[in-house]
């Protein structure tokens, strides 16, 4: 199967620490890098894990506090001194929009590509982006100002045609695209040869959720059924729920029962509060509840599905 | 003598590497620290270099470009989740006001302590901010937005009182102050003791000075002369003086012959351009022509002066 994994730039909360960089990850499908969040340094931490931005077009920001965003203008800046030339796309809640416009038009007055902003604002879960590779639904969380999940689903692929099949009926090599794209083939005789008979099916779809910041959303495990892999928010351990349920984030123990009611295959705990010293704590509480659970750690690449 | 020293959080130019961060810098003299310059992850160098924010109360920023001043909305987020409580003093090129000002809006909403924003827009010398401790000028340098350097200046301390005319004199300790002001003595008996008799002159009062960016900038040699410390732009070294004109800014060896000019203590180079592997080579063109430089570097801390 090609490959479809996220890989962690920062799964710290609000204020940075030396342990953990705010929010950002990339999700690598086929080998094009779509980005969530890109909150400050982010674009070191790029270099730090040597991911190229060559093909990066598409950046999803699920809300607008700092530690989500903060980064984005570095990384244009230096995008546009590294000669960048292909369009650059930014998802974002609209109610960034215009600050990011702003910025922009301030601070990156000097490029050789366009930068388009997409506001995001909906109330329902929406498809907001699709290419050949992925479809993207945002929809709305719980927290204190407009925030989104992202899913990400690999979209279908092409069926397999069989080797044997090839030489059998002595198909043209021009010909095999057609029926990977469920055509039947008809042989220099005229015999019809039925796509079901020359392929087999494709590789099963695989998917990403990303949820944070958010209190726990139990309306979204239906539509998140059967994820692949969850990160979820668990800012905060079992023991401080309260504080959780204040500041409108998780726990690790919710985003466990969560993952469960989600019949998630895996789930990644992320956006820790710097109140912590290690994650381990959060990480039991969690197991307790949904044993497939990884702690996200900065340079982390965790493979979705597969 | 106090110390005053300079500690480099960031000496990289535009683009960050995994060797340099964007610039910044802090000051401090007696104990109090100032900022110069907050590029991205400036938040991050503080906490990495255990320098504590709760007495930092005044910012200086030379100019609107994103690497000196990105970093500077999320430490005032981060400031403002540690409820600080006094207030902050942003002095920033006027052309940089607005937009500050409006991110400050937009990302900093909730906090407990008043940000003040002066605008520095001046063509020449001007005293921007004093205290107790030390005098700043700000002086307009030459690069492509309005920039300025940054000349701390120590004010004269007290005189020092002999300690053996307080045992002779009879000299209550509450009068002690007034003589470390210059004031003379009067005995119990009506003896009147002139002041130069009771003191030693204060400490030597030292200096500071900042320039980055900027193309080298002979005018202001008289202003500096016999600065403690120069801070200078050495984007470029000297095989590379046509791009250093290009895009305003200095190569090493002219940072070393304007050093020389100003008869300086020290010179320190910074603003390393990423193009360089390492910055020996630019160290080696500033000693052929001024021997007592060095190179910056994160997290070095340069005693000024004493």
């Amino acid at each position: 199967m090609t490959p479809f994994e996220v890989t962690i730039l920062g799964c710290g909360s609000a204020k940075p620490t030396l342990r953990h960089h705010t929010t950002s990850q990339i999700i690598c499908l086929k080998g094009i890098p779509y980005m969530i969040d890109c909150g400050e340094g982010t674009q070191v931490q790029l270099i730090r894990y040597k991911i190229h931005t060559g093909k990066l077009d598409h950046v999803f920001i699920s809300h607008s506090h700092g530690d989500h965003c903060l980064g984005l203008v570095g990384l244009l800046s230096s995008l546009a001194l590294d000669n960048r030339c292909n369009d650059l796309h930014l998802h974002v809640p609209s109610d960034l929009e215009q600050m990011l416009q702003a910025q922009i038009d301030f601070f990156v007055q000097h490029r050789n590509f366009d930068i388009h902003i997409h506001p995001i604002d909906c109330m329902q879960p929406t498809v907001v982006f699709k290419d050949n590779n992925v479809k993207v639904t945002a929809f709305p969380l719980e927290h204190r100002v407009p925030c989104y999940g992202f899913l990400f689903q690999e979209l279908t692929g092409d069926r397999h045609i069989k080797p044997e099949c090839i030489r059998q009926y002595g198909i043209p090599y021009d010909t095999i695209p057609s029926i990977q794209h469920e055509q039947d083939f008809t042989t220099a005789n005229g015999q019809v040869i039925p796509n079901s008979e020359l392929t087999t099916p494709p590789d099963p779809t695989r998917s990403y959720a990303y949820l944070s910041d958010t209190l726990v959303v139990p309306q979204y495990a239906e539509l998140l059924q059967n994820v692949d892999l969850l990160y979820h928010d668990a800012t905060y351990c079992a023991d401080d729920e309260e504080l959780a349920y204040k500041y409108y984030h998780a726990t690790s123990k919710q985003a466990a029962e969560f993952a469960k009611a989600c019949n998630a295959r895996k789930l990644l705990l992320g956006h820790f509060s710097s109140r912590y010293k290690d994650e381990n704590w959060l990480l039991e509480h969690a197991t307790n509840v949904f044993p497939d659970t990884l702690l996200a750690e900065e340079g982390l690449t965790v493979a979705i599905g597969g």
